[in-house]
């Protein structure tokens, strides 16, 4: 990656992620020459590229790779928070991990500079060479080994996949009453913007279950009662938090 | 409140509810009137005024009431989620409830015109008062009921007190990696964006319990195996998630 030398790349896949990578490079510039690729047919596919990036499902990354051996691909990398390294070890020589930590939808606008790309690979030049191209695209990119992508990968369960769950029930309760979910936007944008800005979230932990208040637990559980699948839910976190604030 | 008239309002309290509420009220203008009064000795109360909001911590609101008895209050509102309206009943003409969904810290500027304002009064001219009073400071202003309240209250327990302390789990498994909780924010960002956007959370759901994905989610649980009280959690929030998803 001389000035003036152009980079090939070529994105494997139709999601999300694949179509995302794809846009983002093609607003690289003229160094960049990125081609998204079929990968059922492999249609749009260069013979001789610098990067090849799998961005599939994770069950399909092997077979794709299977597939890839009759062409001069550069570097093999897949996007995947939760699929090892060593996926590639057979038959590539020269591989990696190349992981936005952000989850695409098709129609949405992303500002790539703040989205972290974490990247692993199996050597020196590689490593080199995919934080170079991640920082073509991105502003934050760092190393992960697969324990740290797999650590991300919890991380993000709990602070992404658990909180869009409780946010679906809130607005179960909410419909209960009538109310519009919009009515806690502002309060669940100042209580995450808080949390990150504080050194620890626990720090500005809120609400009954660190005041020890059962009183207004006790009311919290009795309303719950037209949901019982969700008093479970309250208790274990409400006890979590107990937990977290006798133990500190 | 017609024009040219002006609004004395009395605010009683120390904290962030009290201080926030003075600051708004201070913006509107010339036409209000605003005095901010030390609950313990009753510094800055006027003898005649059109509101007097009682912001202090719920189990103080009763005793503040008691001691109003000599004044000219005008309509006496609480600013508590989770305090009936009846706490006024038996001393009181025309009381309310004058509830700001939002979480409040000292030093951070907040845009009062996107806070939701929930209001319930002893009668309809009360009603009608607070919720002018309310629309001079934000755009969201409505009734609610005290059943309604308390929805409000346990709904934001899930959104927000008990997200914040999943960031807080998240940041400590983080840690344990040498992995910055800043890593995560893009994707909470979008994931609330999206939540709030769809039309129900439930459709936007992501990662291994949403997709059946036991192979990973066992990966997950082994990775926990250090944080053995996030198990439970872990569980719990999965199971309701494909609780929801095989009922929906």
């Amino acid at each position: 990656m001389t000035p003036g030398e152009i980079i090939y790349i070529d994105i494997i896949g139709t999601g999300n992620v694949a179509t995302h990578l794809f846009r983002a490079f093609k607003r690289v510039g003229n160094n960049v020459d990125v081609s998204l690729v079929n990968p059922h047919t492999f249609e749009g596919k260069r013979f001789k590229t610098d990067f090849t990036i799998i961005a599939v499902k994770d069950d399909a990354i092997t077979e794709v790779a299977n597939r890839l051996t009759d062409y001069d691909c550069g570097i093999i990398a897949h996007t995947s928070g939760s699929t090892s390294l060593q996926v590639f070890e057979s038959q590539i020589n020269h591989f990696g991990v190349f992981y936005p930590l952000q989850t695409f939808s098709k129609d949405v606008k992303l500002d790539y500079s703040e989205i972290p790309f974490f990247i692993e690979a199996s050597d020196k030049p590689s490593e080199l060479a995919l934080l170079k191209l991640a920082s073509l695209i991105s502003d934050k990119t760092m190393l992960a080994d697969s324990d740290q992508r797999r650590a991300l990968h919890v991380a993000a369960v709990f602070a992404c996949n658990f909180t869009n769950h409780l946010i679906g029930l809130s607005n179960e309760i909410l419909g209960a009453y009538s109310l519009p979910l919009e009515s806690l936007k502002p309060l669940i944008t100042e209580t995450v913007r808080k949390a990150f800005f504080s050194l620890n979230p626990y720090m500005c932990q809120t609400g009954p279950a660190v005041r020890g208040d059962e009183t207004t637990m006790n009311a919290h559980l009795k309303l719950l009662d037209i949901f019982p699948e969700m008093k479970d839910v309250y208790n274990i976190l409400s006890n979590s938090i107990k937990h977290k604030h006798v133990s500190n």
